[in-house]
């Protein structure tokens, strides 16, 4: 999850001199109405890793919002008051009157992921937690609180960095960067990433803040609590907040942005590697532990970006009657009939064999997203019904591998041009194909949100880069090999 | 749960037959409207006691409708094909296209009720199957299922009847009936009661049906499933049903209506019965299994019922330093600012202590239902709301005893009388009063509601009779004393 909060989001400080001005009068201006009209409460829960700066981050909103409207409740171990009752207590009794703002260290969350991190609850207790606070929290907006959470993420070496700098100010003061927190950095991210799959929702979505680069960091917070104040007060009763998947706004870097489209294999090379990872694959696909898993490839990518020729070149070294190759257009009307994930749960193979997706569920937040097929409330959902799906699948020994193969828009445009010119390729192409093209942006946006809110660790998208047709096809089939071996 | 369904619910032939051509009518005309514009699909959960009669509830429904649309989908244990898949894949592949109805027996709730009923899983991991059957329906509902769920409830010397029945009639056959279900009656209950409360929701709401009597059975069914279908045609887009707390339209007697209120107590057997239980509860309380709990009784009943009267007889024999009473009447703007369980969140007493609260948190079901200061869909909600309230008092170490003390409208019209002529009881009768009095059915309804959607188990609804005070001063100090002395 938010693989692009862990490329190095950056913002230089001339451009955030630029921008403070703006963020601070939108922030100011959508608070001063909200303490005004008192339409709601406004509850932002700060979580994430340690280190990552999220106390400077809330400091800098202090100086920019009214604080006297904004209160600050940190919540450490429990106090005997606390001890002695149940252990929501606390934070009902801290709950902001309509028209405050309160933001919450040390939320409801804590608890649970320290435990889950920590080994000392399992999963069943750590989802029954979670299902307790999914119900707190719909009752918080079903109340008209605006509650929204955010997530400050950091990669591991920007983690020990910043806490070597911590013990450093502090050695005087007795006060230690948590270094254990350094040691669970991989255990943490992985509750955490569950937590945000699990607990964000349309009522109270998760947010989740590249935290290398204080400007970009703070930036992003900002504009982000702006955005969802000033999209409440104009919804007026509306109890749900959209969560806008990426930091409106701010021009952020997508994993699917980051792809270096500079790797090639020679002919030569393939030839030889390819042979090797079909012979591997296929006798993979005969032994006795593959027959009691499913597998399920899925493949999405640019127009034109080769997914059928990969798709080739995985069947080839196959049995025919173990795989199916599901190309997906548009949904038939039986289909339109029902809920969108039933055209691919009846398409779910039996255990032993595989299922290709040729476009698949993802068209929900690519294509339905783009085009408006999908309403936004409609599409927004999807990220979580598409894990809660895979997620099943996992749990129901199935491996999913998800493929988004990539090019450039240059080499997108000289592979249309060729096909349109050999004749036995011109079904290829269609005026939708150029009309889609003219939205490339807002395709790249969408492929960048759909690899942040559904690359998990059961079901991990593999990025590919298809601009050199040879290194994507062998890429393709040593990471199903990879995968297969490391899980059967 | 559902206390009057536990009641002889009964509707004789003859109404049947006058209400059968109406209840055809409203079905039929609902369907074919659904038939005709497809604007969803139905789905109807059928599920509950073993010898209910649901198959043939559900086959009356056949010759009512028109049975081409309605379809049946019967799960028993999986088969090859289903068991080599995940164990959704059932139900998706069999999902209705929009504008069919089906009738679903043996539904994605049975393995976790059977496996926990058989104690093959435990509380966590059966919470952590809720919860994903909770997401589950939540998708089908945004993707505009209306979906309807039915626990036919039968009492166990009611279901023991059934079974033999069934044993005769097909003793021929081989069809057996399940007796060990009947062994199971209490277990089976209670997790029925675990589902309903936790997997009710406006959007996939659980109707509970009485089952002793076939005609008020199936009529029950029947105006339900009407109500809802007409519901989700006149609200077009809207993806949730209102759940009616009870069965609309027929008159069905509840658990508040069947109190008994000739109970009696003569004034030397009350001061004798009423000072040994005062005892019993100041030894109670002075013990140290007690410091460790947390005490809560809450006050209902109908006005002048004598409440404050009861509530003095309890706190008589007590140390005033743990106890508090908390009348509750308008909330303060402070409170009027925060969701509506703030003001009881804020006053729930350390362990070892007691909080009286003379009127609750049930007054958003009772007041502020009968009088519109809450909204349909939000006292609606209130029911889970409370219900998930009392349980995480209940798992945090707190007792909770709950008191509906009722009067028969004579008796009072008598107390209001009786306050309006005695000088320093005056204050205690005002002009809400006598209106409140001219909504008593309303009043009736909204308390029987109550009492079936909120005695769970872990915190049940006590029905005293208050017609004699004596008799209810007693009443209340006995279930107190009896109910501490089994849980501490």
């Amino acid at each position: 999850m938010f693989e692009s909060a862990r490329l190095p989001q950056k913002m230089d400080k001339k451009t955030f001199r630029k921008l403070e001005p703006e963020l601070r009068e939108a922030l100011l201006s959508a608070q001063l109405e909200v303490i005004e009209k008192k339409p709601f409460s406004t509850i932002i829960v700060v979580d994430g890793l340690d280190g990552a700066g999220k106390g400077e981050a809330v400091a800098r909103l202090y100086g920019w919002m009214d604080a006297r409207h904004l209160i600050c409740n940190a919540y450490g171990d429990p106090m005997d008051e606390a001890r002695m009752r149940p252990r929501l207590w606390r934070f009902w009794r801290d709950l902001p009157a309509k028209g405050q703002t309160a933001v919450v260290f040390g939320s409801w969350y804590q608890k649970a992921l320290r435990d889950r991190i920590y080994d000392k609850i399992d999963d069943d207790s750590f989802e029954h937690e979670l299902g307790k606070i999914r119900r707190f929290e719909e009752m918080l907006a079903n109340e008209g609180v605006l509650l929204l959470k955010f997530w400050f993420m950091l990669p591991r070496e920007d983690q020990e960095r910043r806490l070597k700098k911590i013990d450093k100010k502090h050695a005087a003061r007795h006060v230690l960067a948590d270094w254990a927190a350094l040691k669970n950095h991989e255990k943490a991210s992985e509750v955490g990433e569950k937590i945000i799959v699990e607990t964000s929702r349309g009522h109270a979505p998760w947010f989740v803040i590249p935290s290398q680069d204080p400007e970009f960091r703070d930036a992003a917070l900002a504009q982000t609590l702006a955005a969802a104040m000033r999209l409440k007060l104009e919804d007026g009763e509306a109890a749900s907040v959209a969560a806008p998947p990426a930091v409106g706004g701010l021009t952020r870097q997508t994993a699917v942005d980051a792809i270096d489209l500079t790797a090639k294999l020679k002919k030569s090379d393939y030839e030889k590697k390819r042979t090797d990872l079909q012979d591997r694959l296929s006798s993979i696909s005969d032994t006795k532990a593959f027959s009691k898993k499913g597998l399920i490839l899925v493949f999405q990518g640019n127009d034109a970006a080769g997914k059928g020729g990969a798709i080739r070149r995985v069947i080839r070294p196959l049995d025919p009657r173990i795989y199916k190759v599901h190309p997906i257009s548009a949904p038939t009307d039986e289909e339109k009939a029902r809920p969108y994930l039933w055209r691919f749960w009846r398409r779910v193979p039996r255990q032993g064999h595989i299922a290709i997706f040729d476009r698949s569920w993802y068209e929900r937040v690519l294509v339905e997203r783009v085009e408006g097929f999908a309403g936004h409330d409609d599409w927004l959902r999807a990220y979580n019904e598409i894990n809660e799906f895979e997620e099943e699948l996992t749990n129901s020994d199935y491996i999913v591998c998800k493929f988004w193969l990539a090019i450039s828009a240059e080499e997108q445009l000289r592979r249309f041009k060729a096909r349109e010119e050999i004749a036995y390729k011109q079904h290829k192409i269609t005026d939708e194909d150029w009309r889609n093209r003219l939205k490339w942006d807002q395709y790249a946006v969408a492929a960048g949100d759909m690899v942040d809110r559904t690359s998990t660790h059961f079901a991990p998208w593999t990025l590919v880069s298809s601009e050199d047709k040879r290194h994507a096809r062998v890429e393709v089939l040593q990471t199903i090999c990879d995968r297969l071996e490391t899980e059967l």
